[in-house]
C-alpha cells in the first residue's frame, strides 16, 4: 500500500502526509479497493507522528479524480442494500479525512467530479489549477447525494449553490469554483504546486496545537455544538498551559521567530 | 386565473411551469388577490405531472416586481391585528413556493424590490439580467423583515450582509447580487432568456426523482435536521431502489445519454 | 475618558458614537485597560439616546489596531488560569459590541490584525480602504482563537475561510478579505470616510426601530433560535404597531420622504 506502484499511496516527508491518487488509466476513478485504501491511509497519517499537515492530489496533473468507479456500480451498489456495504466504505474514507485531527489540503489539478469532489470538500481547504473542473453528478445518474456530503458541500458554499451544482450535474470551471467557496485559492498550472507547498510550509511553521485546536473548533460549532459547550472551552484553556504558548510569546518579545517545532 | 389577463398566471409548457407577473402599470406590485393567486397557481404546480421545473419571471423584461402594494397596507395592514390575515396570505405564497419539492428557479430582470426580493429568494435559484437592480427596503417604511423571510436571505447571503440589506434597504446592482450571492448568475439582457432555458433544460434531462432528493436534503439540513436524520437517509435510499438509478448506471456504462423522461 | 487624550475615546454628534483607538505609538495595540474602556464606551452608546449607530475606527489611517498588547501576555494572560480575568475583559468588550442594539460598523484603514479583527468582526458590518491588511495570528502564538469568536468569524467567512485564517495567521489583502466576506465593502483610501458616512446617514434617514429589529432577528436565528420563536414574532408585531410603520406607510402614499427622527 505505502508503495508507489499502488492504486492510491502515502509518501511522507518534511511532516506532510501525502495520500496520492495513481490509477491514470481510469483518470483515478475510485474502486472498492482504493477507497479502501484511502481509509487506511489517512488512518496512518492520523497516527503517525511524522505527519503534520496531510496533503492529497493526484500523481497525474491533468485528473484530480473522475468520480467512483461506476463500472462497479451494477454490481457492488446495485440497489439500497448492497450500498449499504458499499456506502460503508465510502463513508469511512471520507469521515476519516473530515474527522482527521490534523490539517488537510486537496490540491486539485484537472477533472474533479463527484467522489473526488466528495474527497476534496472532506478537506479542510482546497487549492486548485485554473484548467480545474468540478462538478457533482448524482442528477445524470438517478440517485441522490448522501446526506453527510450534501452538508459538507452546503456549508461550504451555500444551499443555493449546493442545489445548482447538484440539481444541473454541471462542470464548474476554477473562476466560478472560486467564487461560491467551493475551492479556497487558484493558481496558474505551473504554480499549484509550489504555492501550496508554500502554504503548507506556513502551517508547519505554527504551533500544531493551535491549528488542530482551531480546526476541532469551527468543526464541532459546524456540526451544531454551542458556544458555551466546556469541551470547547477545554481546548482554548489546554493551549494557554502549552509550552507552544509559552514559546510564542516568549518569541514575539524577543523579536525572533518562535520554534515550534521541537513540540511536535 | 390561468388566463394570460390575469394579474399573475400560470402557462405549462415542456416540462416548465412558468408563473408570470403581469401587472405593468403598477410595476407588478403585489396586492393581496396576486398573492392568493401566487399561491394557488405554485399549487398547481406542486400537483400537475406536466411540471416539472418552476420558472417564476415578469411578462415585462424592465421590471420583475415592484414589492408590496403598499397603497394596500393602509386598510389590509394598517396593525398587527390586520397583519396577521394579510401575512398568512403572503406566508402561504411564499413557503408554499419555498417548500414545493420540484426545483423553482426566478428569472429577475430590472427592479425587483421588497416582495419580488421575497418570492425570488424563496426560489431554489436566481438568474438575473446586468440591468436588474434588487433591495429590501423595510427599514424605509418602518416595519420589521418577516422572521421566516429573514432565515431565508440570512442562509443566502450571510449574516452581514442580510444586515446590510435590512439596515440600508439600499438597492443593489446585479454585480454586487451577485458577489455576495444573492443570485446565482448574471446574464447581458438579451442573453437571459435563453441561458435560463437552456438550464432549465439541463434540469429537465436529469432524474427528477435526484434533483428532488437533494432539494429535500439541502432544505432539511438547512432547517435544522441532523446528518443522522433517518428520513434523510430514506430518501438517499429510495434513490438506489429506483428505476432511475437503473437507468442512469446503465446509460452510463453503454456510453449513451439516460433516458429520465419516461420515469416522471 | 470620553477625553481625545484617551488610549480609546467616545465622541458624540449627529446621531452617530464614534468610538476611536488613539494609541498611535503602539499601532493601537491593546491593553487591558483599553479593552475595559471600550466596554465602557460601547455601554454608553447603549444607553445614550443621542446614539444611533455606533462606528468604531482609528484616529490613525494608518493602523486599524495590531492587535492585543502581547507584552502584557506574559503577566496578565500567562496560563489558563491568568487567562480567566484577563479573557473576561476581552470578552465584555467584544460580546457588548457583538449584543448591541443598535447598528454597529467598523472602519477598517491599514493594519488589522488578532484583537483588531475580533473587535471588526464583532461589529454588524466592516468597510475597509484598500490598503487594508487584515489577519487572526494565534496559531504563530501557540494559543486557540476563542470560541464565541471563532462562530462569529466562521458565521462570516465560512468553515473553510476560517480555517485558512486561522491556521495560517496570513494577512489578507482588501481585495482578498472582501472575496471571501470578511468585509462589506472597500473603498479607495480617500473615499473611505465619505463613503461610510455616506452609509451611516441612510441608516439615520431609515427606522430606527426597523433597523434594530431586524439586527434583533439576525442574530437570534444565528446563535440558534427557531423560525418561530415568539419572541422573534413580537419584534415583527410591535414595529407594525408603531408610530414609525404609520409615518413610513403614510409617506409613502403622500410621495415624500419620511420623517423617522422625531421619533428617537
Amino acid at each position: 500500500m505505502q508503495s508507489e506502484n499502488g492504486q492510491v499511496y502515502l509518501t511522507i516527508h518534511d511532516g506532510i502526509g501525502e495520500i496520492v491518487f495513481n490509477r491514470p488509466e481510469k483518470r483515478n476513478a475510485m474502486n472498492l479497493e482504493m477507497w479502501r485504501d484511502l481509509s487506511q491511509l489517512v488512518a496512518m497519517c492520523a497516527t503517525d507522528a511524522a505527519v503534520s499537515v496531510v496533503l492529497v492530489r493526484s500523481a497525474d496533473p491533468s485528473v484530480f479524480c473522475a468520480g467512483g468507479d461506476i463500472s462497479e456500480f451494477q454490481t457492488l451498489r446495485k440497489d439500497a442494500v448492497t450500498n449499504l456495504a458499499y456506502n460503508r466504505t465510502v463513508k469511512d474514507a471520507v469521515l476519516g479525512l473530515k474527522n482527521l485531527a490534523k490539517p488537510s489540503l486537496a490540491m486539485v489539478s484537472g477533472l474533479c467530479i463527484g467522489g473526488g469532489t466528495e474527497i476534496a470538500v472532506a478537506c479542510d481547504l482546497r487549492f486548485c489549477a485554473d484548467h480545474t473542473r468540478m462538478g457533482i453528478p448524482p442528477a445524470t445518474l438517478g440517485f441522490v447525494y448522501d446526506v453527510a456530503e450534501t452538508k459538507m458541500l452546503s456549508d461550504l458554499v451555500g444551499p443555493s449553490r449546493a442545489k445548482d451544482l447538484l440539481f444541473s450535474g454541471r462542470l464548474l470551471h476554477a473562476a466560478e469554483a472560486y467564487q461560491m467557496g467551493l475551492v479556497d485559492r487558484v493558481f496558474a498550472d505551473r504554480l499549484l504546486l509550489t504555492e501550496t507547498l508554500n502554504y503548507i510550509r506556513l502551517l508547519l511553521n505554527n504551533a500544531q496545537n493551535s491549528i488542530q485546536g482551531c480546526k476541532g473548533i469551527v468543526d464541532a460549532l459546524n456540526a451544531g455544538a454551542r458556544v458555551d459547550d466546556p469541551r470547547l472551552k477545554q481546548i482554548v484553556d489546554d493551549a494557554l498551559d502549552s509550552p507552544q504558548y509559552q514559546e510564542g510569546v516568549r518569541a514575539f518579545l524577543e523579536k525572533r521567530r518562535p520554534n515550534f517545532k521541537k513540540f511536535r
